[in-house]
């Protein structure tokens, strides 16, 4: 019982063929001499920051007051030297997108993604007083939560907004792609998809939080409440002469202060304005503006309640234990 | 090509700045000298939990009647020490919460913690049974599935189950803290959100699961099924007098045996009570109780359907290969 | 301050006792010496052919196309051998579970485990081909998206159709048991539920993607593209004579080329055909056929709109900062 | 500043020049199909044996006579198994060397090296037995030593007879190559270098052990010391008539019961026999056998002692703090 | 070919047999209840000590004057926790090994232990101070070096005195057990085995440094310098009247200032003086006093050469390439 | 039982004490912005080489003529990179150390790195051959010795040649540093200390090894073996008129092809020569040189035999079992 070594003599032209393809033009593949921003690192970048912005929670324990500067001042400096190097990645692969291939000798990356990286760590204060209204918002937003300690552990919520802030703080600086990969880290922890080019105001909460969507040129107030599953997204999208997208333009709607949204609410349309203190019950499907302090809810909704279970709906067996 | 190092010598006093926010008033930090629960130990308590209840699945090859007493016998010796530790732990956050920001120095956190780790380890021959009828649930419930191993190997559902029924042991028992921490990792992990306060009979079955939330104060008969997108939530919420949310009362709706619940129905409110045999269409959206053995349908759907796309709901680009 | 010892005492009875769980007619447990395929070992195939379909952008910097036939040589020389040794498992599985139990002491699994492996790693060059296009399909159908080196870092649409793609092919070739695994941890990674017998043609784009479901035996055409949350279920499920389900037959929707289903959508039914170039809206819900270039969208959605909002549906609290 | 990739293009090149001398008639390498014993599992093996003849010393903490049955059955399962599968190699290997490079497609190799695993695992109450003794000559013989637990924990003398007692066994049952990596790795660790062919009694001591060699054909009573440096070793070595070393006959020494030797002594030749209760004194250079009850140390050495120190003997420096 | 299951039927009575050897009086195992020191994190102190003691050299590149400060303010923050802890275990051990196998309940060990390591870290500017004559000494020392720099990353002496200084700063705090694992863990490192009690003055260089031994109450001067393989070693051991040895009392000899020492002398006994600025030859094996500035060597060797080779020494072939 | 928080609060001011230590003149640490060569990538490199150097052995199983050429292409690439890089460093340190201590930012390091790395790498069919002649001396000159393959997984000798020749290879090409790294990484694992600088011949075997010492200037012919504890040293070590060192001349002995010295003979001096096919004794102190196919041996050693063991020195336990 064993497998037979006169047929792995194929794998070598296998080798072959399969590298035929990567020199096809068009071709998806990162082959070349310009390193892209380095996946690990970037994460890794991310739980400093959480641990500076909730310091005491999670990698390391015994942190108090009295130690807690020499902790941070170690992170800190570490974060300086990461973010100088994949930032200046970042910017070189940029330049390689958009100047055909080729990312320019001259530029002095370096030192530009070091400008940047220092002037995202000095926004660290900053982001230190609004996640701590959203972390307020989220205890104060939910009946099951006993202390501002479960939320940090245990809300998704918190986690994507707390990368959100991060990842749009990153973009308002001009760091190209890092923002993307910070984001799509955190939608694949949370369930929850905020695109970095979203604005949003302070106290906010997302709760359960699977399935929502925040696209990229949305808007939203102070004092908002987002559900599971919202979807802010787009109506369509404009195409040029060519019938190639239009990239940039506002798609996607604004909420204003004080808007709670329910769970599978979708609001979709860059025009589209929710006026502030209003409420959009669950599952609404809105494409148009409403008036501040307005509630919109589903029409009572048309059920079709019969007093039995056809066949082709019944559960396949019921069991006694 | 190279950072400025002068540029660097900014960062100490931006250290200071951030280390001045932890001492604001309010601030979210955990600085202090109680310790809290480990996250990393309770989710390995959580695997080490796994091994017991579904043995020779995952970490361990090659267990068979002969040896698994041993390997069993040996997992619960450690569960016992790391539950007893993590309890205490939670005990002691839990006083210090509650009691104004110090813990009780007379409290034997550890010994409560050991009653309660006993007391929960007592509880796995039950956890096994429930557990089996939950994953004959899946078995019989899904054409698609080839036998049980790969409902214990490759449905989520099973998985949320698992860790809910864990969870709601331990909260029963009274621990707190850690049981929304086993539950927000398994929500991370499958995308499905149970509270570990609702409470659900044997033969629980989600298929696909993602989005799923189920309320802390649901209560779930036996015989039921979920598919993804279900949402078992709250109405509204009461506030006390001074407009803080009164916690803990029922807010969640109650489903009764054999009920089944289709993708993405929402069923709200803590009067709210799906008879006997009951099935709830996919879609709908359902805030009153109904009789047992009712079906719920969305009214036929009032559709728009027009004989051409629209230019702007056109997809982008049509391509030929 | 300290746990007794004493107490810890019964924790030999206890594990008799849950041993004892293990010994039960239809207990849930994998004790026996036909070793299960190793689901970490499976997860790395997947990280290898990664590497392999999108060189130079993970887990290897410096790629280049000088060297880079020597790293794929060297992953698809332990290819060969990681899925030859994982294969001849799952047959052996499947025997057992086919054949009551036991394994076929006479089967070669070790050389049908290899016949297989090689028959799939022929299938490399075109899955580089296929999923180019799904690549591109991605980049050009969001107008969010920078670079093609974007989608590959950060698009779970992408990944999930890769892994769909790999298990996909498996399936077709006979391997039991490991497309299941591998689309499951897709499932985990993306929120994206994509069954490995679905059938799906080329550009093919999910967009966000969290919460779609697409059924095991669903036919989806080229150039479509579905939105989060969209579901491709089935209608009901068949059972035999005695109450069993039928397993296999066609129970979930087809999808000509060119449809676009927008978020949240379900689609239900072995019998549902929506003709090509239709657009299905969002949060539609369509269990019947549609004819070619059709659009369907929820009618006018019936909302209640009132310009106020009572109070048990006011947001908690406002705050000011 | 950056490396020139042109300059790369040569290895491809020298990729091929390197392949080349693997093609040499006589070439170091293990290119084939016979899998060599895998050194990291037989380490592995080690690191289980030793938790079980010193069980709660290292890796496992929290041991007591409640729990320890568990561990040990939990970890002499896994053993069985391992060793089961190295010692199959290391005889697969045997034959190929020995049979001109193949491996004998008929042997049952699995089935030989289960039987040489379980002879094995039967002879560890003898080895605890017989490291008991050790342990307690060690604690006797050092007036350093505090207690017991120190000489588990702190003595490499102890760590090299240990892993000598456990590759000594292993040859005895015939098992090939594997007790020599053993020895090695323990070499290795410790500085002493005892080759697993050696007979050494009860009551063994090695203290410090630095350069300690004892050779494949010594013969070593009870009650034996040795102390740092002491080799026991070869005179010279036969050939045969082709010039060809003869290999296996007795070269090394033999020291009877009681023996004691101290620092950097060299005892040497294969009938060489320290007669029970000698003392051999530091830096001796014996080659012929003493009675028993017999002290040998150095001729009061011959030292020239000067009542100055020449200039080329002087320290370089001498520093004033 | 495959392992028979039945034989591993056995396995179990196999591990009652070895459980009941841990029954045994005199037994050696740590079955109980009092942790033992923990040897992986004493070594990750001695790896954070010596990060403080060496800064920039190992563990954490890009180190410089301005973030040093946080870098060693949070190593001695964690450095103070887990010395704190382990001290509380050795002291708990110490009085289990001396007053009959049980630890006192009343006394607070890890109060004790706190103190202890707070007394000792107040020791590292001292340590730093003594450790770069050492280092200096290496340097002026050895003309094969070229920097402090090559001292610090490849000086085996400086690794085996750095850990001896720290090892014995503990003993002399009264820290039992932890300073023999660490001396212990250097000698494993280094082949450089010496006794945490030895006193070893101001500029300390070991050159090569393989088989070293320097024994427990060895008195070594300031500038002293030792080479490979000195024994700084005992005559014999004192017994009491049980015949017990008598620990404790000065048994290694005495090296005043500037002494050297080539390879493999040895010097024995406490009574033994070498005077201040000598110079012991090697292979020197001296059992008695010398007065400062004398020189030993061993007697011109008396050596027998032959101008040939016997056939039994020639080694074994001679060959051409 | 607990630590006292208050008494931490010393900790900072400790922290400045340490820091303090940092800025002293003539301090011992590595603070600055020159990156040091990394000690780990440093000691990876040397596990790929032997990959290459001996393939099949260690890290990858399963290699074979077929596949292995990927291997070695894969690594060879990945080697260039690190071994560029880590000579960059190296030679920027080398500039740093001799010019006073600022690194000359004219100066390609990278390039001079890349080239070094390459005339390296070109040297590897070399070390196959050479090191091939290393292998099979060890196998001929070891009666106790079954295969090549025990050769190069179990004898510590070909571990030290190996890296001898890697590291001396590197230092012909003038890589600072990095060689001295290697070299004493190899005496850590072996005990067996030779200089870089080192030359020697082809057909080398160190039997057993711990305590060898092969100087900096030593030159060794072809087919010369050597046994544990040989000292290749200097007599002493000449200095200028300010009393400092003279590094570089020639301080070591020169064995010519066919030499044979057995354990711990010491030969010293710079102008020593032992004549081809000359043989030294076990223990000999040899500081002059000898004709070719000369015998050295202690002069019939002059012992004190005494027929009985005077209570001093007897062993201080015998024990029955």
């Amino acid at each position: 019982m064993a497998s037979d070594f006169r047929l792995k003599e194929q794998l070598p032209r296998l080798t072959d063929r399969i590298v035929a393809t990567y020199k096809c033009a068009g071709a998806v593949h990162y082959l070349g001499h310009c390193p892209l921003p380095n996946y690990d690192e970037i994460i890794e970048c991310v739980a400093d920051l959480k641990d500076i912005l909730y310091p005491g929670y999670r990698r390391r324990e015994g942190l108090h007051i009295g130690n807690v500067t020499y902790h941070v001042g170690d992170i800190i400096d570490g974060l300086h030297d990461k973010l100088t190097r994949q930032i200046a990645r970042a910017l070189q692969h940029d330049d390689r997108v958009n100047g055909g291939n080729t990312c320019d000798p001259e530029t002095d990356y370096e030192a530009k993604g070091q400008a940047m990286a220092i002037a995202f760590l000095e926004r660290i204060p900053y982001l230190r007083e609004i996640l701590g209204t959203d972390a307020r918002a989220a205890y104060d937003g939910d009946p099951a939560c006993r202390s501002i300690d479960e939320v940090v552990f245990c809300y998704p919520g918190l986690e994507a907004i707390t990368v959100h802030r991060i990842a749009h703080e990153m973009r308002k600086l001009g760091v190209p792609f890092i923002p993307r990969m910070m984001s799509e880290w955190s939608h694949k922890q949370t369930g929850i998809d905020i695109h970095p080019g979203a604005i949003i105001g302070h106290h906010f909460f997302i709760d359960h939080g699977t399935g929502v969507v925040v696209g990229e040129t949305c808007e939203i107030g102070n004092n908002v409440k987002l559900y599971q599953g919202v979807t802010l997204g787009a109506l369509s999208f404009a195409t040029d002469d060519d019938g190639n997208l239009v990239r940039g333009h506002k798609r996607h709607p604004t909420l204003e202060d004080g808007v709670v949204i329910y769970a599978n609410a979708t609001v979709l349309g860059g025009r589209t304005v929710v006026g502030h203190h209003s409420v959009i019950g669950s599952s609404v499907w809105l494409t148009h503006s409403v008036e501040p302090h307005t509630t919109v809810v589903m029409e009572k909704p048309k059920l079709r309640i019969r007093a039995e279970v056809p066949d082709e709906l019944k559960p396949e067996l019921n069991y006694q234990i």
